[in-house]
């Protein structure tokens, strides 16, 4: 595998759609509300990151890899608020 | 560029991760509430998925390119629902 400004713009574009995540979790986090937000949105989003992890495996994708392993991470964490927070209305 | 089953993986992936936020385009629209979304987690998820368009052009990767182009889409429209349901807390 090479590495070269291309692979730079890979990892941050990566970087840019992991971590976008963390102001909705911190977000989350503070206000214990998550009544507007979509837990079908989450729910699909996981099995897409996983996806997109196996996908980069097979494609020997390090930026693919390393990046949806994070988001695959992060939006479970989000997800285990979603359940902690969620509210019935 | 081949297109076999780690192709069609990758698609898979790809349309989930894009079609992840109708779920929440669907509830704003409904609810006309967005106060517990982060408006900076779609910011940062336009930029990213920008940035994944302009990656899987120099590497030809036609998942890359089709799924992150509609979700800078269907992303840029959920945007606009937070403008215009956003709320002065």
């Amino acid at each position: 595998m090479e590495f070269g400004w291309e692979q730079i713009l890979g990892l941050v574009a990566g970087i840019c759609t992991t971590i976008a995540v963390i102001p909705q979790i911190i977000k989350s986090w503070k206000t214990k509300k998550v009544k507007d937000v979509s837990p079908f949105m989450f729910t699909i989003l996981l099995i897409g990151v996983f996806l997109w992890v196996v996908y980069g495996i097979t494609q020997n994708d390090l930026p693919i890899i390393a990046t949806n392993g994070v988001s695959l991470g992060l939006n479970s964490f989000m997800m285990y608020l979603m359940l902690k927070y969620r509210t019935k209305n």
